[in-house]
């Protein structure tokens, strides 16, 4: 690449950064009916504008296939009326849940009189980058709004096309509602030297939100000086404790694998205390086996249920998101646990178990984002905790752990008041 | 360097955090009482071993004389009786301190019955890298252990003796309460390499927080591969409003310079609305040149002021941290507000006033981590707020901004309670 397409990168990034700042600086000092009136309107505009939408989708499939995308990735680019239907409800959900911003987190009056609040405020901007789903883009624009701040989009090639009909339904709708269009920003170029360029920016950009696949994620980690908030891989596992509900478990066991493989909440692995492995176990896997699982044990497993092949090592820790599934028998409690925290991702870990003590335990040894008792892994989600809809899932422990919501997208600021106090 | 001394470097870094790792996994199923009473030991035994901590700190005061410190640096390194009961203090407070660890920090029930916890937890191994304050040493490992955090800590070599005296108490107090000893690890050699070998440590580490000046900040997030929690500059400001009670704000303006005017949280820019310079300005300024303070400012307030020199552009950005204060008038609020959003370092800023709409409007425009209403910018401070103590004062978004206690050295987890609840 020459200087000077360097610094015309350098330079668009740049503006487009500071337009997000100034917007930012604006959004900050909004009020939330104005953000929630302006994310109605972006619904509306959604679904008016849903044709325009899949015109222009049509062309991102249509390259897609000659550039031989998967049918899988292909399947994930798809729009149709129901998808934007979705992806409007997901704003007007976004636009009706109560305000994070002004929020006082805690409040307490010290004895000499000063009153201290920690009071919810914007962070400014974000930046998020992703990959092929369209979706995205509203529900990260939302969410970033929702929170009073400015969102720089950067999505994956395949879908610019998409990616732009769905920012211009929603500039459009800022428009309208007084709010200045480049609250959300929009990478419309596809040079993949423009990333590096943004993630330079950290006197512009607040926090980097990667969502994508593991190596999108390392790239970005490693060339940012923003601080980013980390969506690494959901290497789930299913723990069936001695004292479990046999019929509960078989159900979660099905459902946290088998009700949607590719997504990073669902079970990776199923942990089987060996007291109960021999009533449990084959009735299980003959079910997973008919659902079409590909079934990976340890040995002991495998004396129990002859379709269960050898695992290797590496199937431990390895994110399928398609229909294989790992099975190991536990002689304790202790064994599953010290199992998920090696070889899990931290993402999301159930047990099921009828006994309380086992359930403490495990909740307070596993060392994960989210941990489950007597539910599926698949319910790891912003939209069943209550969050409305959630960034992504974040793997990190700082700032943000697990489903993220507008309230993750905030920080706070000390608001303290005094009648003339000073240090003694 | 060579080859051989870059893999002892490693080898021992390595071997240290994989040791607070593996405390770090006991002291977070450790209970409450068992880490405040290992608190309460370390201060008896800080006091206990004063004799030994003082001598071992003449070696470093001997070597920096040699080494030509300035007498500033050498009174910060300095301890005697006194100091070291300040810092035993400041355990036993934070002993006294309720429990972060195991708080449900949020908690709902959804409309299908499932039960979500926010529930506090430890973050596991926190690394502090700071310069010559050996006080530093015993309040962050009270802090890091109280949040239930093995803690690993890397001193300024000026100080080497006085730390690891401080730590070998420290550790003492850990083995007499039943505590594994690398709970506080102790980096106990001076080469700076080191350094670079642990910031990569990023399955070990948690998070690194750096104290000290701006450089070794700047150095630590340039090399980490471990999320930094950085503690930059203070540019404080103090905002004299139309509306202000003149005594207060005579009061605040002093104490806010001339009480201790080398810390982060003493004011180096004093700001007054046009309408009250000229009956408010003088008086302040000659008393602030009577407590030696030299006075640089704009043209209007030399206007008012003989004594007032002229400001650079340069000085409206720089942590003086002596007894230097910038003088600025202004003809409106929002100048005084865009000027603390240009050139302050988003740490503390006061407001002087008896309006409420003035109150709020700096309050809600003021992008720092404290924003003081009526009282001293030196209040800010973890002790003030009744944190207990700090970790430092933090100038970033994400995780912890302002002061920070054990409470910030915590992250959670989603503990989520279904009765075989499924995903559909």
């Amino acid at each position: 690449m020459s200087a000077k397409d360097t610094d015309a990168n350098k330079n668009y990034v740049c503006d487009l950064a500071q337009g997000a700042k100034r917007a930012g600086k604006l959004l900050a000092v909004s009020r939330g009916e104005q953000r929630s009136k302006a994310l109605t309107t972006i619904a509306f505009n959604l679904r008016e504008q849903a044709d325009a939408i899949i015109q222009a989708n049509k062309k991102d499939l249509d390259q897609g296939r000659k550039a031989g995308l998967s049918e899988a990735m292909l399947d994930r680019l798809g729009l149709d009326e129901e998808r934007i239907g979705k992806m409007a409800d997901s704003v007007e959900e976004i636009a009706q849940a109560a305000d994070p911003v002004g929020q006082v987190i805690e409040g307490w009056t010290r004895p000499n009189g000063l009153v201290i609040h920690k009071l919810r405020v914007p962070l400014g901007v974000v930046a998020v980058i992703y990959e092929s789903r369209p979706n995205v883009t509203s529900d990260a624009a939302a969410l970033a709004l929702k929170a009073g701040n400015a969102v720089i989009l950067r999505g994956g090639k395949e879908a610019i096309h998409s990616n732009e009909a769905i920012v211009s339904a929603i500039r459009t709708g800022l428009a309208e509602t007084g709010i200045p269009q480049d609250a959300v920003s929009f990478v419309d170029k596809t040079e993949h030297e423009l990333v590096n360029e943004l993630l330079k920016l950290d006197s512009l950009i607040d926090v980097v939100i990667p969502r994508g696949g593991e190596s999108l994620i390392r790239a970005v980690v490693e060339n940012s000086r923003i601080p980013v908030i980390k969506h690494y891989k959901g290497v789930c596992h299913v723990y069936v404790d001695a004292a479990a509900e046999l019929e509960m478990a078989h159900q979660i066991t099905m459902n946290s694998k088998v009700q949607r493989p590719g997504v990073c909440n669902a079970a990776e692995t199923l942990l089987v205390h060996a007291d109960i492995a021999e009533e449990f176990l084959p009735s299980v896997c003959d079910e997973l086996a008919g659902a079409g699982v590909e079934l990976r044990g340890c040995e002991r497993s495998r004396e129990l249920c002859r379709i269960i092949k050898a695992a290797s090592e590496e199937d431990w820790s390895s994110e399928y998101l398609m229909l294989i599934l790992n099975v190991k028998i536990v002689g304790t409690q202790a064994e599953a646990i010290e199992h998920i925290n090696r070889y899990g991702s931290g993402h999301t870990d159930s047990i099921v178990t009828e006994n309380i003590g086992a359930a403490e335990e495990f909740v307070a040894k596993v060392d994960s984002a989210s941990v489950i008792v007597n539910a599926s892994t698949r319910l790891s989600d912003g939209g069943v905790y209550g969050l409305g809809a959630e960034v992504g899932i974040s793997t990190d422990k700082l700032h943000a752990r697990g489903p993220m919501g507008a309230a993750d997208l905030t920080t706070y600021k000390y608001v303290v008041y005094g009648q003339g106090h000073l240090r003694v």
